[in-house]
């Protein structure tokens, strides 16, 4: 006889926690006939397949078994080191290797900041829309979501402002600044700027996620947010799944000295250390420059893909369709009539062959309806502008009835 | 300038975590001076570097791409499917694949475990002395620890009923029952049954932690306690870091199926899922049977050192000390005569040239003094005899003085 009811068994914050809708959603977007601009993947064709092989092999007759040994929690330290020197020689980011930590992937960044910083019913800065699964990692602190939302030029300083002179709260804002997902727009540099003011002025931090950073496919290069912080007051989070692959689940961390410390007593309790053997991979790929042709393959890979649906939304859409034209990354953000819910619609895009994953996920209390996000980087360009021209067939029947 | 205090931005429950000294401990014991009978990681010879790159080359060659995309939070199907066969043919555990879910090392399954079902201040039952990390895992959610001691024949199940007897109301009872760490005992088959039997009067889940299980250098194979279970109210903790190699970080979770959605869920908040491609290497090495094999191997190489530390225990040792003499996995348990205080004692086998662990460090709440922890996996076999000698000075100076 088997236990009758499991719930009883649970913390009340695991009651909580259901698995997402968007979940069930990419499932169904598998299907032959679904042309699916709903997923969030990289294209495994930007994966350097052959070099990793060849690097598999070096380390294993060069390193052998200290690749398959536990690591310390920080990490590899001749990884942390080239992610310093490529830090401070591209995007203009002085930090020592010491202050940099490796996560498996920047989803367990975003948890250990959650567990490090985050009381229940503390106010948390978010972008409106924001990355839906820096929402899932900090739900499980119960935080309370304060919205500021974006333009073309990125979060709105002057509503976070507005917010904080009216007495919001915040340990931290979380902020996607360079290509975001899932709206792609870029903070403009004088919004950092501004940004760092107010986290000096109010005494918050500021977490940048910076997955896409290296994804620009034109116009000049910004610096991430912790170039402009000279009170060691924001904590970066980068990623190997964009610029190398997502199946070794490698990130890092990095800011204050101090705060490291303590993300890494965390760390060691979720997972004593990182995967040691994928270290010393992204270690050979960065320390033998392999990574900046690789780069350069992504972004040769990806530009036109970007190209085509920002072409085919401008050729399929109906004028009161918006949406925006990043110059990197791997998204672009619809905004259709008012009166359309973009949720309610998805059915009928399914039924027509076309998924995208409406906006209602990605806010963290109040969902723009007509809102919804594309993906370029994973389906091929064909069937891009088949998907664009599917969902504006679909945007102008329910325009239409 | 940079920010003055950091301590006011964290949470109350970051605020209590500190590095574990035992770390501190560790790094003092790697001097080349100190023989260190402390640490508890397996021997680098026992990694199969050369059939790693074998299979890394293999895996590249075929599969490519599929190996370094994100997968599924609950893990690679193949993955899971290897380990239900190992488990049906070599433990008598009859379980499905969806109901194993791959984990960043058992650390993570135990950091799982503590999300999903303990509150603060639940009853939580451990063994005494019981795993360090265990601990460490559990902290994140200040349960109420009750310590159950152990004897020769694992948990003390007549003390663990009266405390049930006695009101104590644990969602979960925690045990590492085959070849426990730290203190190398083995759960004899009639308290495992007798544990099941509680677990259904008094309702409460057993985690059973079973990272030695295939580390047997003598005596009769025991099957897991999942296996005695009839009400899926085990969930087991499995890992490869003694089988494989630990820099892989790959572990699993095994019990009911409604436990790991709940506990999919969860996870996805943590990583998203566990590293793809030293998946796909775990997948081949069981798939080939090379792990049996390789099992072997590490079993010829671990029993000759733990005979030698039993043997140097009893050649060295004064009459009043006492230790386990355990049939597998990598420790052995020492308690000195009561007036020792094997922490106190430390420095001065620091001094003479011999590290270990004070027992100290593996109770929950109530300390016995006079007990350490003696690791034989990782020094050579001169080491060992030459380190306990040494330990043993140490202890008669003490009964001297």
């Amino acid at each position: 006889m088997a236990i009758k009811s499991v719930e009883n068994f649970y913390s009340e914050k695991a009651k909580d926690m259901v698995a997402s809708e968007v979940k069930d959603l990419l499932e169904a977007a598998k299907s032959e006939d679904i042309i699916s601009l709903a997923g969030g993947l990289p294209h495994p064709r930007t994966f350097p397949s052959d070099l990793v092989k060849n690097i598999s092999c070096k380390i294993l007759e060069e390193k052998g078994a200290e690749t398959l040994q536990y690591g310390t929690t920080m990490g590899f330290k001749g990884l942390r080191e080239e992610i310093a020197k490529r830090y401070r020689n591209k995007f203009n980011t002085d930090i020592e290797p010491d202050s940099i930590m490796i996560t498996a992937g920047s989803q367990q960044g975003l948890f250990l900041i959650g567990r490090a910083f985050l009381e229940s019913g503390d106010d948390l800065v978010v972008e409106a829309p924001t990355y839906l699964a820096a929402l899932t990692a900090f739900e499980n602190f119960s935080p309370n979501y304060i919205e500021v939302p974006l333009d073309e030029d990125g979060m709105k300083i002057d509503i976070l402002k507005q917010k904080l002179e009216n007495g919001i709260n915040p340990k931290f804002v979380y902020t996607v600044p360079t290509f975001q997902n899932p709206a792609g727009v870029t903070m403009e540099e004088e919004n950092r700027r501004r940004l760092m003011e107010l986290s000096r002025k109010y005494d918050f931090l500021v977490i940048e996620d910076g997955p896409y950073n290296e994804l620009r496919y034109k116009g000049e290069r910004i610096n991430p947010i912790i170039s402009y912080d000279n009170e060691k007051r924001t904590i970066f989070l980068g990623t190997f799944s964009k610029i190398l692959a997502p199946g070794f689940r490698l990130g890092w961390i990095m800011g204050d000295r101090r705060f490291l410390e303590k993300l890494e007593v965390i760390k060691q309790s979720l997972d004593i250390c990182s995967n040691v053997f994928s270290q010393h991979i992204a270690y050979e790929y960065m320390k033998t420059g392999k990574i900046d042709e690789q780069i350069k393959k992504i972004i040769r890979f990806y530009e036109p893909k970007q190209q085509v649906l920002l072409e085919s939304l401008e050729d399929y859409m109906p004028d009161n369709v918006d949406w925006t034209t990043p110059e990197g990354g791997m998204f672009s953000w619809v905004t259709l009539p008012e009166n359309i819910d973009a949720k309610a619609m998805l059915n009928e895009a399914l039924e027509e062959g076309v998924a995208y994953v409406s906006g209602h996920a990605f806010y963290a209390t109040s969902p723009v309806k007509n809102s919804l996000r594309l993906n370029f980087t994973f389906v091929e360009e064909e069937e891009i502008r088949e998907g664009v021209r599917k969902l504006a067939k679909v945007v102008e029947n329910r325009l239409a009835s």
